[in-house]
């Protein structure tokens, strides 16, 4: 008699999983290899399977109830930990950063670890005006030579300065190069590939969580023009990759995983912008491709866990979740709409300048010998922009620092030289009626060097965005903004001689359009904004600004940069965003095609094991399909190629009489063998019994669609019942890239 | 030779759509009869066949190509309509609710279309202290008698308060019973069904809509317990659904107009509460079924563009776009978390305890003779309101009036009886300093006044919604909470004798925990709470209160008020955020069962048109599956009876020789026949070519998650290649109810 390898009831659901009765026969064996896809309705229907066997269980003792309980809470604790870590790594960064920037410049005598403002706090004087020029805090050519100021002390300092960012960004690229290869780039990219349902294995390990963490400070610290923010995202990736490992419920489920790791670029963007709400919305619409109501509500509760951390750590030291916290007591009119509108679509404009000449250059370095010096582009790129960035002082500072100047309004006691308004001498107005006084000369400086600053980021992030170190594009393009106010506002709006427009308004608006071109968010962009800045007044200018910028931008080309790099990188991502609208069907993308080789297929009870054997020697799919007789083709399940390795492993060391000759039974029913025949060998339990089918005429959008939807690695492909072909995801990425004019083999896929 | 009924290139998708062929033979019929569900993969196949259409029709003229360009174009457009329409009815219901509520109470002499506050606000006296006091404003008694106090007054006043409320509720009911009957209630139960993909023909309609409109001004303004937020968004879908008949791309693809739906109903939200980002997520998290992202940022546009109007409008006065501004200046602290803990289980129980009776109630209304007399219950609930409401005066006035009142912080000028703390003689504290004072003896009568607002509010609510008058539930839920925040900081946190803390904060955390129990929201929820009162600053707190009253709630019970109405209903809803656990298997549920008469299917050549009007006449089926043959049963295709009737009654009228006796083919090729025989009826063109299948072995969560991504209507079973069953919607959502123990045939559905 045939040995039964699975009791009746684990074959109801069509996917037994035989890994459970083997007792763990090959340590490390996972259910998916290295850059494959998974299959999303396999991983919910084995979870289902999970989910019963507990709640079978748990009837049974108090202590499997209790088991069941930690179960269903096991969810919300991931979700905790993560919020605790994500949030400690995001403040322990941000004092990282603050630090080291300022250690470009100088150094606190009092206490060597205190960043400018930190060491300034401690001083007796604490307004603004007197920041910069606390006795503790000595610049590097005052404590090497005694001189603040002349000639000699500038240049020693302007020395000093590119120095530290090259040895800063020296050692990040070398730790990224030598320790964890995946740390480099923003990561959003690949974090939207593999929640899409594609395996990298290593991308969200612990490694790269330490190598990125560090690298990521000593690349914002070197003064590139990248921003920590995107890195977050892959942090807190990380972290919901690592807790995710403590608990078999994620761990062994690649689908349940990925839903930990929706909620933790969720907690990821809170803690990158102090915006829990944005966070979620930006994991939503930019990141997750599977996002239940559920991991709405996870993703909720990690990024307030997150938000909060973040808020006892206090980075900022003002009690507030975001960074660049502005109060603005000026109303807006319907009229500045149309500079809104305006910036919009020099931000779509912009964005989409941006997108091309980034992938540019990107496919340059890909294609050509430029992409095998790494480490000598990191440096030069860092030499170009310390040399090019220190004479200027909106450019020298941090990049946040200088964000929150220009977001704010100017009070009457701002020292920042856009606020330089000419002083009424009879003061008779009130205090907060400063943007009705003619501007002064340092205003027009400031302009002057803004726009300069301007020019300069636009065409070093373009290079810097791709290279080897950690970086995020938030920051970098939210500062494209701020100088578009000047011109508008100064020149044209108010009556001469009066300025009467809230440039930081317009900053933040711009800001909006330039981030909503490059990434083409819309909804979550304009939740962060505001969460950002407090700004809750402004959301109509925000959401005009947004919705312009995503026209302008499509109307050049429908891909945010995130999409541009997943296409360039040639990953396996199935957009949700893109329509399909070709009018091709089924049959046109299905294997095999008119003159290949008919498909390999096993019969339910034609196959030895030793043609089963070799089968598998011979071809790499991945399953193959079993059907009633090669002569009706009459489709009965699918068997997955590893479980077919593993049964017949295991069976031939386990179960004795199979040998080669044995028959392979995928019947329900076995027939009576004369003894003289081989042990038979039944494999019913590894088969798949509900295989997704569609016809040969189903148009083309709607297989797309239930790719998408359903998240399938495979379909087969039928006729009046009769098997025709197989259309896997590989083949549908090709046929759309095909169908785009793309070449299709640049989809990376296994 | 058969007549074509199609040209080769229509027959690709494999819904050709007859009706494009014969010249509008019978006017009037729509793809769908009501009450029956659409199928939604069929609606977005005719979309993308639309689509082509257009797209190859424009290369052909200029003429054409603007005619795609306004085709692209025309989403938008009715975006704008949507949003200026519902802006402008929002904003002329605000103003008639007003007008109408202090109708009750008065009129103003100077301008008999005043409410009382811009009666007064004409007058000179505008301290707010004066509010109630300005001559131009006479209480009826006044009017009438001359006197303003005493006994005789105050009994005239409360009888004509009340008559008044009884005119209006009966007005209200009225007219609903006459002339729209889909006018009362909330309207969300149905529109989120509406959006699940059901047809309620006239729910969404130009009466509907005119009449809702009236009533609900009339409803509100009559004292009853119920808001204006709920029946707002019924108000913008009805305005959805009219500018989507104006363009051919929406009214006839019913997938299409969905879209439209869920973008006003985020529009509703948006200008109920002047929160549009709240009511896109509104509309993602509650209402709509299929959301893409295209749908996202179209309703982002609408939201945007109602609550310009809406300020536009300016009804509340004060040029803001939220009806409760309000502004803290003091921060909260950690340990105000766990009374913030506190009032979201309140909520929770609250929510829990609220569906329970409300549902108990509409059961009863439902079952026994109460149901049979609406008016005279609405008459009644009325009467008992308005009796009980006006000796307080936290009841007496409008809800929205005390809630904006009950938010509000303290400030030095306020007249507010809560607001009555012991004024320190000395006055050496600065203005913003009022809650450390100690609490003065009109804030303990307003606390009791409140207490016994609070328990009035809470029976009438259960028994006001659900009566025959559009009646939301946002604001009552939303009341429920202004009254705990005076036990818990009066009596524990403080040291005696000062109060320290925010009661408007309190208000508002009770507030969101209220709501989040009854309609178990969450981030929707948090993002509406803080676009409705400005408190950006207060997120986590309202994410804790309604994290926790969702726990809690749920422990009681997993459905929502929503949800609880639809299943009341008996809707057919198929719910995304139920999973489905049991073990059962898709032959299990498909029909025909053990027993029951073998299915009706056709075969590709062996029936005559005789035969196929017999069928139709006989049987009930929206479709018939068509199979090679009786004996093989495998399967080819599915055919729709509507499609089938018209195509025999044309053939019939327009095609010569077909005849009762001519063979009905569904193949490609024809055979050749003898001259002997009827001319045959060629039938292939509607034949839908990939109808959904799964084998018999598919277990039923994935047959419900499949019905559930996909919006099927049907999908037939098979067994390797032979057809076995059907299973409709239907089945799937009787299944579900039969494997929660609940009455099956409960489910209304066609």
């Amino acid at each position: 008699q045939p040995h039964e390898l699975v009791t009746p009831g684990e074959e109801v659901n069509g996917w037994g999983n035989p890994m459970d009765l083997f007792d763990e026969p090959f340590p490390d064996v996972s259910t998916y290899e290295d850059f494959h896809t998974i299959d999303w309705l396999r991983e919910k229907s084995r979870d289902t399977d999970r989910h019963r066997k507990i709640a079978s269980r748990s009837k049974e003792s108090f202590w499997e109830f209790t088991k069941s309980l930690l179960d269903a809470w096991s969810g919300w604790v991931v979700m905790l930990l993560i919020g605790l870590l994500s949030g400690t790594l995001a403040g322990v960064i941000d004092l990282a950063v603050d630090w080291m920037t300022d250690l470009k410049e100088g150094v606190c005598l009092s206490a060597l670890w205190y960043s400018h403002e930190q060491c300034c706090w401690t001083s007796n004087e604490t307004t603004f005006d007197d920041r910069d020029k606390c006795p503790q805090w000595q610049t590097w050519s005052e404590l090497m030579t005694g001189h603040a100021e002349g000639a000699g002390a500038y240049v020693l300092n302007y020395f000093l300065y590119v120095l530290w960012a090259l040895f800063f960004a020296f050692l990040a690229v070398s730790l990224v190069r030598v320790f964890a290869p995946y740390a480099c780039g923003s990561g959003i990219p690949e974090i939207k590939t593999i929640l899409s349902g594609f395996i990298i294995r290593g991308y969200l390990g612990k490694w790269t969580l330490l190598i990125k963490t560090v690298t990521l400070v000593l690349a914002v610290s070197s003064g590139l023009s990248l921003g920590k923010e995107g890195p977050l995202v892959h942090v807190a990736c990380c972290c919901g990759n690592l807790f995710s490992s403590l608990f078999s419920k994620y761990s062994k489920n690649e689908g349940k995983r990925r839903e930990v790791l929706s909620a933790a670029a969720a907690a990821g963007v809170s803690v990158a912008f102090g915006a829990p709400i944005g966070g979620v919305l930006f994991s939503l619409e930019e990141v997750s491709y599977y996002f239940p109501l559920k991991t709405l509500w996870r993703s909720f509760f990690a990024a307030l866990v997150a938000a909060f951390t973040l808020r006892s750590i206090n980075p900022f030291g003002n009690n507030r979740l975001v960074l660049f916290y502005v109060e603005y007591h000026t109303p807006w009119y319907m009229a500045e709409l149309v500079p809104f509108i305006l910036l919009g679509v020099f931000g779509g404009v912009w964005g989409a300048l941006f997108i091309r000449a980034n992938i540019a250059w990107c496919r340059r370095r890909k294609t050509t010998r430029l992409g095998r010096y790494p480490v000598l582009e990191v440096i030069a790129v860092t030499a170009i922009t310390a040399v090019v960035a220190f004479p200027n002082p909106y450019t020298r500072r941090s990049t946040s620092q200088l964000i929150s100047e220009l977001f704010n309004d100017c009070g009457p006691l701002d020292s920042s030289r856009l606020c330089d308004y000419v002083n009424d001498p009879n003061m008779t107005r009130p205090v907060d009626d400063i943007p009705d006084r003619p501007a002064g000369p340092g205003v027009y400086t400031a302009i002057w060097q803004l726009a300069l600053a301007l020019i300069f980021k636009i065409v070093v992030t373009i290079f810097t965005f791709g290279i080897k170190v950690p970086s995020g594009l938030f920051i970098p393009s939210m500062q494209m903004a701020y100088h578009h106010h000047d011109w508008i506002i100064f020149k044209k709006w108010c009556r001469p001689g009066a300025d009467c427009v809230t440039p930081g308004l317009y900053a933040m608006v711009g800001a909006a359009a330039c981030l909503g071109g490059v990434t083409r968010m819309t909804v979550s962009l304009v939740v962060i904004m505001f969460e950002l800045t407090g700004g809750l007044e402004y959301i109509v200018p925000l959401m005009a600004a947004a919705v312009t910028s995503k026209w302008v931008g499509d109307a050049f080309g429908r891909e945010g940069i995130y999409e541009a790099h997943i296409q360039l990188n040639g990953y396996p991502f199935l957009d949700t965003k893109d329509e399909f609208t070709h009018r091709t069907l089924a049959a046109d993308v299905m294997h095999p095609r008119r003159g290949e080789p008919p498909l390999a297929v096993l019969t339910q009870d034609g196959t030895t094991v030793e043609d089963v054997e070799e089968l598998i020697k011979e071809t790499d799919y991945n399953g193959f399909p079993v059907v009633v007789s090669r002569k009706s083709e009459r489709l009965i399940g699918f068997v997955q190629r590893r479980d077919l390795t593993l049964a017949i492993k295991n069976a031939r060391q386990k179960q004795e009489g199979v040998v080669s000759n044995s028959v392979v039974y995928f019947t329900e029913e076995m027939p009576l063998l004369p003894p003289s025949c081989p042990q038979p060998l039944k494999l019913r339990c590894i088969l798949n019994l509900s295989p997704f089918t569609v016809t040969d005429h189903t148009p083309m959008e709607t297989v797309v669609d239930i790719f998408r939807k359903l998240g399938l690695r495979q379909c087969l492909v039928t006729r009046s019942g009769r098997l025709l072909g197989i259309i896997t995801k590989k083949d549908v990425l090709r046929h759309m890239a095909q169908m785009m004019n793309q070449d299709p083999d640049s989809i990376m896929f296994n």
